[in-house]
């Protein structure tokens, strides 16, 4: 069993991602949830770049957190003593190394690199900051020199070393031969890689396997440009892959080679509280934390899933603290269909099934997407069932301006039974949600739980999508509503769901 | 050098991301596009769906593209028959071949699986079809029952054989072995890679190095569960990546061991274009097409890519037709600031540019984001322009809901001059546009390219940011607002962005 150490940079790699600011108070929310899942290594920021940034380093160090917490510095002392004033335990040293980087960023001799990074490292060591010696684009430097400042930088004391793919260059291959030579300096090595091409985490696999014992990563795989190595997935590919006997069946894949100290069944809610505080959406099939990592539409699949997980399932979503999801749409399948009828209560003939399976079809040829309310629509349909929706909404009408106060009125019918209200918001969605909420507060207290909007296609005459979930007790379920006039949306979708709770609970 | 071919299978497994559903006359234009940038075999679909994918595939075959066009099918006639009927080139035709998949999925024995694939394969052979025999969850399969499918598959012509990796367990490292011990088989060989894990690229690599000399992928690595393969990813990858010398630098990197059709240059456009007909919105960090891909904020970094690109991008943005971006944020430096105010043609003292830098990471530790707009504002500020604003907005009052016409009334003030107008939209924001287009029609004639709207947290009281690209002339620009309302959002983007192009062209 080897031990491998988690560095995690989502405070200092991942909020170099253009566009993202963090407070202070988010920067400390963050450390405190990478801390509690079990990450080694807090990389807190950058101590230099700012008053801002060195509070929430202060505010970090003293959180009484489990991890050895870092600051990046760059090779001068300005750096060290501003890491020093926020009595972090170590610095990550960094000194870049390819000629690249010294002739065109620095303007310097290697010769001059290589004397400040060793008086640099000397100068933290007698401050007792523990060194982590870092080689920036090492990846692009000549051998000879990267193993020289390493050498003269363990000799005069440093702890670790660490070597980073500045640009992400490296292949699987390539890095396990990089790192094999490096691990002969018999030195505690640390692997940092960058995703420019997609390889981030298959390098960072690559120098685990060659010898490294402790991989940089960030949350989401969030950074400049294409980002860093994502934590979440390094984590379940070496506790997941790696196998003792590497036997491919997923009932025997025996225990891992590697250990590390991060709880797995976390991962996918750090995903998301680092997603929210960041504002760094993912995309659906972002492997492991995405929301469809675990999402099943096509009939084959499904079909296979409902028999089996395991047979398109590699890992099972509880793993990560995921969830499993059925999606309908024109792949889906007759038992995928039965399935989710299933879950909603509703009972078919074999006739009735294939009828309601060939009006999903054609819905999907028309590429429209069917929901879990548009299935149950359909179904009541061909059930001849009518389904009174409890609450319908009448009318709605909003004023809204930047010299008026947002205003919304709603008529809504409930149990046909004239229903009007008003209300006011902070803009027009906030208001007709509010008038809304008024209207229906003696039938139900429902909380809604998240709203998503986001427009489909160019322009201001664009399709709205707005995704709601509504929360009653402790049923939650999302409703969806797209629309090229987003309050009708918002309304709209906000209702659908409301109904279906109603429903699910009478 | 040694020539892969690339069957993309962007309207089959990406179409099966749950949540897609593309209309016949979209799949047609995104076959188009992929035929043009050089794809060598397009897998349009899975003929026995229905009758609109049928359609669609019909649509592709007879469009006279160059690619060879595939269907895939199960190892069963009718399936063989639905492709037929659409005229395709080939059939991409899989059969489980895990006794996972065979046990529980199929509920029939290895037997069984093989003869009937073998006979469907006749069958198709027998109609003069191209057979690709693709054995489903191969890599959880025993390899003697594997290569004894494939071997009686090529004895009755199957013309090549593709091996996937169903739910992404290889690491490239078993991926070098696997399709090695495959290749052995001396037909030509291809790779189908699963993301589960996030090393669908990096396993597709491992499988070309090995000596398969054709790969699947999709577009953006759209699919099922985490998706599939990215195309562009593999190709850059094979281009830059795995040059003849293996020298790490940017100068001499010397021409890649690999060759494929695909040009290069269209890979942003095409992901551009993929993501926006499906609807599947791509992270800024995703490799080579991401928005980020080429954006630089934090200071280190926009200085070395400032002096010389190569110190932070492995390749350039135009190479695969991208563009380079700085962006700023707290972790600019100063000379990053510097070049960002010389762009807007705005000089300053070193004393002036200081105050500027400080106010901008000041607004970053309370973070903010720092747009162009706001750039501008501050530095105006400090060097006490009084910039004015050529349109000013007033006032905008909007009526909305599912009753009433979306209109708006809008008051600007253009040199001193009240401007009143009024417009109706298809939606309030439409509305408002329309109006603000209206007031300000005579001085100057501006398109809308762009509109994208995202909340930020999580309640119909959230922050909505709302961006727009603007055109006048062959001057693009993109201005952004944050409110809570949504309508003030939009207009006051507009107008920040109409201000700007006036004052530029001025």
């Amino acid at each position: 069993m080897k031990k491998i150490r988690v560095l995690d940079t989502t405070l200092r790699d991942g909020e170099q991602t253009p566009g993202i600011s963090l407070t202070v108070s988010e920067k400390l929310r963050i450390a405190t949830k990478i801390d509690e899942i079990g990450v080694n290594i807090i990389e807190a920021g950058s101590a230099i770049t700012s008053s801002g940034e060195r509070e929430a380093i202060k505010q970090i160090t003293s959180a009484g957190l489990n991890a050895e917490i870092a600051s990046f510095a760059r090779a001068v002392k300005v750096d060290v003593d501003a890491a020093l004033e926020c009595d972090v335990d170590s610095v990550h040293l960094v000194v870049p190394t390819s000629d690249l980087h010294i002739e065109y960023k620095l303007k310097k001799t290697r010769e001059e690199v290589l004397s400040q990074s060793i008086e640099t490292a000397e100068y933290a060591l007698d401050h007792d900051l523990i060194v982590e010696l870092s080689a920036e684009d090492a990846t692009r430097s000549d051998m000879d020199f990267l193993k020289k400042i390493f050498i003269e930088g363990i000799n005069v004391g440093a702890q670790r070393i660490c070597a980073c793919d500045t640009v992400g260059m490296l292949t699987p291959e390539r890095s396990y031969d990089f790192y094999k030579e490096l691990s002969t300096l018999n030195t505690p090595l640390s692997v940092h890689c960058h995703n420019d091409f997609g390889l981030a985490v298959a390098n960072t696999l690559g120098a685990m396997r060659a010898g490294a014992t402790e991989f940089h990563c960030t949350v989401n795989g969030i950074g400049e440009r294409a980002g860093n190595a994502a934590l979440e997935e390094i984590i379940v590919s070496l506790d997941t892959l790696y196998g003792k006997n590497q036997n491919y069946s997923i009932e025997d894949n025996g225990s891992s080679i590697y250990q590390t100290d991060v709880n797995i069944q976390e991962l996918y809610s750090t995903s998301k509280f680092v997603s929210r505080l960041t504002g760094v959406y993912l995309q659906p099939n972002k492997a492991i934390v995405g929301e469809n990592a675990f999402a099943h539409e096509s009939g084959i699949h499904a079909d296979g899933v409902i028999k089996n997980a395991a047979t398109y399932e590699p890992i099972t979503p509880e793993f990560v603290g995921h969830k499993r999801k059925f999606i309908m749409g024109k792949h889906i399948g007759i038992k995928g269909l039965k399935n989710n009828l299933d879950e909603f209560g509703i009972k078919t003939t074999p006739e009735q099934l294939t009828e309601i399976f060939d009006k999903v079809k054609s819905l999907g040829d028309m590429g429209k997407c069917v929901t879990d309310v548009d299935l149950q629509a359909i179904a009541d349909n061909v059930l001849e069932l009518k389904r009174e929706q409890k609450i319908k909404l009448e009318e709605v009408t909003i004023v809204s301006g930047n010299k008026v106060i947002p205003t919304a009125s709603i008529k809504l019918k409930i149990d046909d039974k004239d229903v009007l209200e008003a209300g006011v918001g902070i803009g027009p969605v906030d208001a007709a949600i509010v008038a809304v909420k008024k209207g229906i507060s003696e039938f139900a207290d429902i909380e809604l739980e998240e709203y998503h909007v986001d427009s489909i296609t160019g322009g201001t005459d664009a399709l709205i999508d707005v995704i709601v979930k509504l929360k009653m007790g402790d049923k939650l379920i999302s409703a969806r509503s797209t629309q090229t006039d987003i309050i009708n949306a918002s309304v709209e979708a906000y209702l659908s769901g409301v109904n279906r709770l109603l429903e699910e609970v009478n």
